[in-house]
């Protein structure tokens, strides 16, 4: 069988070289297109790479890096990957899908529209049904989205406790690598010994995304979930991996030993349809009580299940659960997720528009 | 006038060193006696230090180091600061007491018995009544206890928010520096490039010595706060200073430039009295989006503040606030609050005894 | 093909567990005795280690571990592999031998005794040969040691100058990651943001293991290297592999490009009998202008090459080279190589005995 | 006495802010001029520095910075001290030159032009008269450099061994902070866990300025030392402070407690004169074995002395004595320096022109 092919944009940066290293060597996909800024333009990719997070091999590291632009990208790509700056995707992505390509996202701007689906492929992976609502629309492509880093990692965590109890209210602080801030990124006499309680955007990202990712679709449209999250995000001194504390009131009591049960066993559609880049177990439950670490931790199959500890019943609040959950940013808080999001799509059909 | 004698056991550790920095030279005391293990006996105090943390000047830094036994500290000492481990402080400090001493400790046990105040001197300097108890109860010395250092944190940052909007619940998560956890402490393996989600008794401390601080004395007990605490508590890869994430809800609506003002404003008993070693402004608050900072924040006003920023509405809670607080875990946790209670008692009347 | 049964000694420490590391599903070697002190004792290998490093299977990691007596040590150990600690190791290790054990071993004591083969498997195979020594003097058993971990990375970056122009001085400064302490080794408190410029024995074993390594064998003797070493050792904020910077005088006028290309293409006895353990490239020469770089470069052929970069003319010695060099100091510097000896004496024919 | 009115150009940079530190209250200097780039124009110079090394007052904190432009800069200052970044120094530096003003440069450019002096005051103070060539040559202004940082440091620690025992050749590897290169300066993501073995054109400096800086003043003209030195300079992760491990070999056998001495002991003109930035001890020598430690000891004399332990016999060299020595790299290495150029000019009455 022949490979789709497909290609990155903004495939330079962290975010870029993730999807490198899950679309390499990739059963149904091939990647023959990477697209950067036109600094990078003309350089084989792993010249043009400044630094470097995974191993990637040559099937993608040869190819010839392009300069991004709309008009130029081939026609026979069957999907685009996009791993541009907030600032440039917006207007790149929507002339893409006006050009009829197929667009998936990780950039921030769209994701709350309602238009486009907001994926995270194990929680809500029924709202591709999205797609329909564009193609009605008489949209020539197609635009879906992944969400923010954070975004992912709690919501997989919260999926099984909100189909098994019902969540009311969410109160999150973040740990996040140094890798969530693109490189350069954070510089290094900002965070050695140091905190920052500060991510620009991303509270806003995590109260937001997350209702709509954790929503109901009905009627063609997404009905956001109606509990309430307050986050507080910080920037620690680790190199790849955000760790999130949570706390959680749900609607009824809280079995913990079911619930731990509940998130070993969880499965969703991704791992039904054996897609190659979903992880066997998306939640990973440590039971030791100083797990889940981030660099011990962040790496577990392939980065792509979130690592959930510490689960503890919830003191404060009026019923609930309390834990430590952690993922890798790059793989399920990004490139990871959006090429699940290509295999879904390919399994169930939506690839031939 | 002459300085009271006064003595630190523990005085080789982390937060002995402390005790060392704010006692030396101190215009009412004057450090006549160390106590260490037996390792340590015998050494010029300096000498026997394993990692300065702080500059110490010959007052202190030429005494010579004395095993600790009960039954050998000087009668003249008015008073005895212990940084004792908990292992072994129980024993000591009770046997301290027996005999006669005032004991002042930041070891941890015994810190929620009914008859010994735990004191955070700017929120519950009043406790300090509750001596009249252990008088009364025939007590031939004198037992106070600080708090454990995130707690002693936290309460100093809930102290105002109690006062103008009442408090209903707590829910916080801690991001600790290795220097919490003693010398050697934690291992650089452990902890370089990482998170460790969990320390030893640490949100059992903050989750009951919070309401005993936060509590009223009444009838010569006191009635713990019956508001409800929440705690997470890590470790991160920093050398000094504690930050927590801190989310409350309130009984009453809150007024967000009322509480800053207040905050800004907050003064106690220590800052009436003017007690030497008790910061002037107790509460810090730095209105930049990006502070308060570890390493940037935590030596303000000698470690005795508590810096909070990002001050704002909280968003689950029925109504209240969240916002990220610093302190230095071993001048505002530890050894310097101890001596603010030691100045507290004295201006107080409470050293005739 | 049975394989052959081998002990792992001191195998709860970091060094112990690499050599699980590389003898788990060992093609000709089979791990069925794992020995730590006292305090393991009884508990399962994987559950008995503190500080988790390396990724171990089954194989090794459910054997049950047993308290090192050498009166206990199985009789059928082919192979016992020693991590033990300096100050027991030799007692321990010379009654083995005096029992008819084959005891390979990374510990410090009897490097230098004249009997003792001590060998960088590439660099000085040939030294095995002493092993008739030990037999003709009525040793039972056999005693092999693994240099120093610095002195292994040194020894093998000097092998192809040495052969090609002879060399007389050699002056090296190392930077060495924390894992060269062992665990917990070196606190947190005492290296985040910090150098410490001393390493405790280091610098005298790079001076004296390097000229016995780099010595010839003649009439059963070794006859140390007559060059000259002389080394600062320094401790950083790294996890894992040790960098050096090293400055050459050799005897002979080098041709850059000859020496790069004699590094790249050098190949020694391992590599010839295709052993296992051995990396197919003992060096790995980088030409970027900024590497080797520790994180980046430290797992190279799962840590057994050393990469070499920064070569350049020397300057300021009458004549030679300078250049950087890196190697996994638990890998190339321990246990890796003393697996590789095994390797080397199995496939040499010194196994019979 | 009116102070005389100085300028700060490139103000907002690391070694800028060292300036403003330096020269705030300063006795006999006062900062009226804080020159910067357009984007920080028109900001209060507190407002204009992005990441904050060092605390600096309302004095020169709150005026208000001016874009640098040679023809708009105060006819009235009576020094111009340069933090320009490299691309921008030297046309700026020239024109403020010819303009008539006194300019003291932190820049790399001409520091090794023959009528440019190349100061590390406590070394060479006496190559200042170079300046007479330039007013002989019909220069309007003045032109001063400091050394690289690195140099600064190494020069200063080589001064008692040159004037002892002489010197032939210098093997030196440096351990440098972040703040070296700056701020951003360089990325989390590559230094965290990790050593960098490159700085750009680090090494080229400290192999021709140490030689011009150690060089004699004969016939108005410096004749550059004629040792030799080999560097190898490296990016490790600390804040602040330079380590460099040193191999001198000398011309005469070392006396080690005699060169101890002498280096404790060791003075210069700016410590005759008093100069107020000048340390009370260019030399500090440590005896501990683990001694100097960049975060421990980079501060002392307010990071102004050089702090040197380890010192040995030099083993593989001829003979010699090698060492670890450590400097502020923005003190010793940078500002600080160059405001001690400024007290000596100025005591010295190189000011009156």
């Amino acid at each position: 069988m022949d490979r789709l092919k497909v290609g990155i944009l903004g495939a330079t940066g962290l975010v870029g070289q993730v999807f490198a290293y899950f679309l390499d060597r990739h059963p149904w996909f091939e990647v023959t297109y990477v697209g950067a800024s036109k600094a990078s333009a003309g350089k084989r990719y792993l010249d043009a790479i400044h630094y470097k997070l995974v191993s990637i091999s040559d099937e993608v590291g040869e190819l010839i890096v392009q300069e991004v632009k709309p008009d130029k990208v081939p026609k026979d790509l069957k999907i685009v990957f996009s791993a541009l700056p907030s600032g440039v995707a917006k207007d790149i992505e929507l002339e893409l899908v006006r050009r009829g390509f197929t667009v998936i996202s990780n950039a921030a701007p769209m994701r709350l529209d309602d238009e486009v689906p907001l994926i995270n492929p194990e929680v809500n992976w029924d709202h591709l049904k999205l797609l329909e609502v564009q193609r009605r629309k008489g949209w020539r492509g197609t635009l879906v989205k992944n969400p923010n880093c954070t975004t992912a990692i709690l919501t997989l965590s919260l999926k099984p406790i909100a189909d098994m109890y019902g969540i009311r209210k969410v109160i999150v602080t973040s740990m996040q690598s140094v890798s969530g801030a693109g490189f350069p990124g954070v510089s290094s006499l900002q965070i050695i010994d140091n905190i920052i309680p500060f991510i620009e955007k991303e509270e806003e990202k995590m109260q937001t995304e997350t209702l709509k990712i954790m929503g109901k679709l009905k009627d063609e449209k997404v009905k956001w979930a109606s509990f309430k999250v307050s986050a507080t995000c910080t920037r620690v001194p680790t190199l790849e991996g955000h760790m999130i504390s949570v706390f959680v009131e749900t609607e009824r009591e809280v079995n913990m030993s079911e619930l731990i049960k509940a998130m070993e066993n969880f499965k969703s559609k991704p791992q039904e349809l054996k897609l190659p880049t979903a992880p066997e177990r998306p939640i990973v439950v440590r039971k030791e009580k100083d797990r889940p670490q981030t660099r011990l931790d962040r790496w577990i199959e392939r980065g792509m299940s979130v690592v959930v500890g510490r689960l503890r019943e919830e003191t404060a609040l009026d019923r609930g659960v309390k834990y430590v959950a952690l993922g890798h940013n790059l793989a399920r808080g990004a490139a990871g997720i959006a090429v699940v999001i290509a295999e879904l799509m390919y399994k169930l059909g939506y690839m031939e528009a």
